[in-house]
């Protein structure tokens, strides 16, 4: 006959699941409660309590009749030892589910049932197969702009925000997809140094050779709790620091990582997860850039100017200025691409050195000249390159990476690189046609960006660029021989270069 | 920098994921192979080699680096014991993904690529988030009637196939949902008795007080080998088996467990489940029950007819006479609920026993009566009643329950009851105005049906019936004192038999 409750004694399993909370018991303890595969229990240890999701172990070594596993998360939020004892008793489902089969249905959903939904989410109470229904319903019937706007705003409010107390706070992104895009790191100095709060937080790579926290990274610190970000902002009106240690709008890494399965992109789960981070910052005025090319996130113009229009009126609702430029994503900006790289190119930029990556500066400069626009200044583009050419930039960016305990005088020279080179010659003297934004990318990660900063690949020509038979196309650095091996075995087979 | 492949020491987890294989490594060897959450390594060990859904441990004390945490499909399939070494590389995610994602895009899938999704299914080649993918793209885009088909066959195809070498072969289908509707057990000695081929293979319970294959098992065995079956069927034309063990149409259970989480049924995969066991053991002429009720499955009857429809369409393109009936679901069928009590009302039908459930026994004969006439033989009604009433049907189930290793001549009320018992006691005098299915299926669960075979309802009354104050409703079985008082205690709160 059924029972109510049971009592187990827990095996801690030590495996994570990555974000759920997952109990897993005993085929013959499921039945005297009549639990099945998804159900909910609520666990009870001394003065706690946790909802979970329940798996059941059909024959399993590890959860013997009258135990329970606890995965990680479950452990750790409960702070649960082996052999702790618990108490477990049937829990109802999370009324997230009924709104997700609503919306899978068809159904457009209100602002309260995407709040629950996204913090059922945050705080872990769904199982990845009701997260990818509920992903899914999403991608399937799209979200209708008043949707979006509650995903926004939910996915903001469940997570840290920044309060700055300010009446302008600036905001920049660039869609991915374009190796040694770092204008992030060139933009902000010369905004600050304007006087205008930037509060920047930025990604890491997950599969390009680099993001901005991950190039920053090479110049100073970006990990910091909240309240230190803050110290840094008050002092410097700005920052440049790792996003994935704030607690951001946090439902979207776990939405994100489930997309990532099937690499889909539902276009308002991905203007959600841009603007809820800078609502997040409470943010008033955003440049948002959106390169178009045919090995880039957005390859066509009329997606481009659609996703355009949509930012635009998700930023009304959500008061802020909104100021979106689609640029060109056909090749690589700057030269550099990976970590070491790519900050060498940043501050040969802010330093104005000889020699810098004119494609890379011409490209903040514009998206510095369109803040100032919708901030109302309209001759911001002189503005921004007077910053530039008078050092502030520099000096600002010192400040920062002092602030963020890092070296502020380094030379770029002097940041150091892999120890082993390949180049790439030119086989025949003609013009560069083409360079693959996803093979260069690639090619870096095999070299070993992002994780060996110092490793790969320097640029030494673009796009319309003459090239003589023997002249250098590229440098590739790796940390070790083997790793040039591999790259050197990858170049041969892949059209990442067409010189014609 | 990258490598290629890397040599791992095996840790067996002693965990199930219940279907998918999946293998566990660190975070940081993950960074060596570059490998993402639900990217693929091909496993070496030995001459075996196996390809899996990768799970990264951000921070496992179990899996530290050099390790791989297999879950227990994994250690199984390729029998790894703990610190076994194995070599991984990094494979190919499969084809099926990009099928999926085109699917979810709302573009139809070709007989190929459904063939391969299905294949990756079975394999256990999908990760839960991949097949939910797949569930909610068919949930969102349902199939068209040809990809309905494809799915079907793939389904049968990639599970156990049964050649009995018989132009005829005949099968039955009840849409669940109605307690007590035990048709099968009465309908296949029937026709098995007029001659017929039918080789019955049933179900357990899942949410139900019990299924055909729980109530049969009261009176004889119902798993078999594959083999066993066939000897059964070879001497008595029939059998009536437990599905479960048969690895018929294996990718069925994997996608029903996914729905569940939702409880959604997409139409199309509603068909595509139950004909697909039909066609694995090459049935020529079925019929299928849809009971119409409001506490059923199928509540309105454009619905009802709609899946008639597409019964027969689907039937017509596999080769299948279909004759689909649409039945009052409006109650439970017979006295007995739950798997002994229901076992005594099928003995006592077989028997012709005095106080025989009328309804089922009706519902048996309407059954076999329209087999018949899709068989070309107009009279079935009376045939059937003819081989009911002259115990010839009796004598076929005792036969199939001798092959089944049962007691062929055991008596219903032999039959063993769970020990405590309570009655449901009319408080005014009146009729029955109605009896909730769900009501009726909870509380026969909650009494302990169907782990406790011997617990469950007997209803005395159906709907329309007169009852008298003081007079029995129905009476309660229960294994313990404890299980009565929970069923009395949930009687009172649940609307579950109004008289009026």
């Amino acid at each position: 006959m059924r029972r109510e409750k049971l009592k187990l004694k827990v095996k801690a399993l030590g495996i994570s699941t990555g974000g759920p909370l997952v109990a897993v018991i005993n085929e013959e303890d499921a039945k005297i409660l009549d639990l099945h595969p998804s159900d909910r229990i609520k666990i009870f240890h001394g003065e706690n309590f946790e909802t979970t999701v329940v798996d059941i172990a059909k024959r399993s070594s590890r959860i013997p009749k009258g135990s329970i596993g606890a995965m990680d998360e479950l452990s750790d939020s409960m702070n649960l030892k082996d052999n702790s004892l618990v108490t477990i008793k049937v829990a109802r489902k999370p009324l997230s589910l009924d709104y997700i089969k609503k919306k899978l249905d068809g159904y457009h959903l209100s602002r309260e049932e995407i709040e629950q939904i996204i913090w059922d989410i945050v705080h872990n109470k769904l199982s990845d197969v009701e997260l990818t229904f509920f992903i899914s319903a999403c991608y399937c019937n799209p979200n209708t702009m008043d949707e979006t706007v509650w995903l926004t705003k939910a996915m903001a409010q469940e997570g840290q925000i920044l309060k700055l107390n300010k009446k302008v706070i600036i905001d920049k992104h660039s869609i991915g997809g374009i190796p040694g895009n770092r204008t992030t790191m060139i933009l902000v100095p010369i905004m600050a140094a304007a006087g205008y709060t930037m509060p920047k937080t930025s990604s890491r790579a997950i599969t390009s050779p680099a993001g901005t926290a991950d190039t920053m990274e090479v110049l100073a610190k970006v990990i910091f709790p909240f309240q230190k970000m803050k110290d840094i902002i008050s002092k410097a009106n700005t920052c440049i620091v790792w996003g994935g240690a704030l607690n951001l709008a946090p439902a979207d890494d776990k939405i994100i990582n489930v997309e990532k399965t099937l690499m889909i992109d539902a276009e308002s789960q991905l203007l959600a997860s841009i603007m809820a981070k800078k609502h997040s910052v409470k943010s008033t005025h955003v440049i948002i850039d959106i390169p178009v090319g045919p090995n880039t996130k957005i390859t066509d113009l009329r997606k481009a100017k659609n996703l355009e229009k949509k930012f635009r009126q998700l930023g009304k609702k959500l008061g802020m200025e909104i100021k979106v430029i689609l640029t060109d994503g056909k090749q690589p900006i700057g030269n550099g691409i990976g970590p070491a790289l790519e900050a060498r190119d940043v501050l040969k930029v802010l330093r104005q050195d000889i020699g810098r990556p004119l494609d890379l500066e011409k490209k903040c400069l514009l998206m510095a000249a369109n803040l100032f626009r919708i901030l109302g200044k309209e001759d911001g583009l002189n503005i921004a390159r007077k910053i530039l050419k008078t050092g502030k930039a520099y000096e600002k960016m010192k400040q920062i990476i002092k602030l963020q305990k890092g070296a502020p005088n380094i030379k770029p020279e002097e940041i150091p690189l892999a120890k082993f080179e390949y180049d790439m010659i030119a086989k025949k003297t003609g013009k560069i046609k083409s360079i693959n934004n996803l093979s260069i990318a690639k090619l870096a990660r095999i070299a070993g960006a992002p994780k060996n900063q110092g490793a790969g690949i320097y640029l030494y020509k673009h796009i319309g660029n003459n090239i003589r038979k023997g002249e250098k196309i590229l440098t590739v650095y790796s940390g070790t021989k083997e790793g040039i091996n591999y790259v050197r075995d990858s170049l041969g087979s892949m059209a990442d270069i067409v010189v014609y």
